[in-house]
């Protein structure tokens, strides 16, 4: 088998469910009922969520049964990249939207056969905007602000920050190359949402990224 | 009168035209015949349209009339920005929309009476998605892509760079600091839109700005 033969590729269709909050907490429920933890990690394009994704699973893989959802518009890069560590990956195509609801969400949960995972990772589409709009029934949402997008996001999206259980603040190797100002950026986030966890990370050199997964194998733990 | 009140907000209305891309073709014969080019510059979140916007007008604003829309879901801190360099800036207010259509734009254009511009710049709501499924009825797109967001981005966000005219590629300062292939970019970009005219910049150094405002310049030349 190559390692192009490894990713999956399903096109997943627009929800036909009319209300999507209700859809999403019925997904929620079943999830739990099943003991599967589903993280939603949302982000602008670029700011780093495959990297974070690489080491995230290599510092958990051993722990638990770990799989990926990479929901894109097109291209299948992050899905091949994320099958290199070799844990359950499949690419979700939305064809063209810009967002996963709960019934799109819960196709690639059949697809990926999830009821045999502790953790089900869904990488949705790199946008600020819409899919904070969406519940996905996912256990928690976490999303990933990168440096060089600047500290005045919060300000500019505040539905993603709002919605979001955890941020992590992404690229904070490049911090001295730019006019970021972290104190301001966790303000930001707070005044938006006080009780969202922030964790600085580098996902290129790994610096913080212990305190991410501390968090999320608690929240795991606390779930099983 | 205080900085702040130089920036009027306006709440923009969803659009009441069922067909956009005909209000978008209207709305471009109308600008053309009252001589205002309209350019709709787009990019993902933190990629540097408003710094990009403070150098181009610097640069321009001698030799024509320009005012700026800056469209926003919420805050008002990019038109503050762009109001202290003096020109006509109104901030737009999409009501929580991941984009502007036609219809939109139009009522942007009226509250900033752009006929009595020769330049008009519309910068969108941060999203490489939406944004590029809309018409605005602009005479010409533009989109920011960064170094930091990656050279993959044209795989990714594939109708976002088929659409454009001209693609600025910003931050070329922090290249060293980033594993990004200038190369590689500009054939992801060319494979997505062989017509694209590529512009690699440093809005913060002022690196290439020169060649955007040259290309700028040749296009609201030719329209008058």
């Amino acid at each position: 088998m190559t390692r192009h033969d490894k990713v999956r590729i399903i096109e997943i269709k627009k929800s036909i469910f009319e209300d999507n909050d209700l859809e999403a907490a019925q997904l929620r429920n079943e999830l739990r009922e099943q003991g599967t933890f589903l993280l939603n990690l949302m982000s602008s394009p670029g700011a780093g969520k495959t990297t974070t994704l690489l080491r995230t699973i290599e510092a958990m893989k051993n722990r638990y049964k770990i799989g990926v959802m990479e929901a894109d518009i097109d291209s299948d890069v992050d899905a091949k990249s994320i099958a290199t560590t070799g844990i359950r990956t499949i690419q979700l195509h939305t064809g063209g939207m810009c967002h996963l609801d709960a019934g799109m969400t819960r196709q690639g949960l059949s697809e990926i056969d999830a009821a045999s995972l502790d953790l089900c990772i869904l990488e949705n589409v790199g946008n600020l905007v819409c899919p904070a709009e969406f519940d996905t029934g996912a256990s928690a949402n976490a999303m990933i602000l990168s440096v060089p997008e600047g500290d005045d996001k919060p300000l500019k999206y505040p539905l993603m920050f709002s919605v979001c259980d955890v941020v992590l603040i992404n690229k904070t190797d490049v911090i001295p190359y730019f006019d970021f100002d972290m104190d301001r950026c966790i303000a930001n986030i707070h005044m938006r949402n006080p009780n969202a966890v922030i964790i600085p990370i580098s996902a290129k050199t790994g610096d913080g990224v212990e305190a991410w997964v501390d968090w999320l194998s608690k929240e795991l733990d606390a779930y099983a």
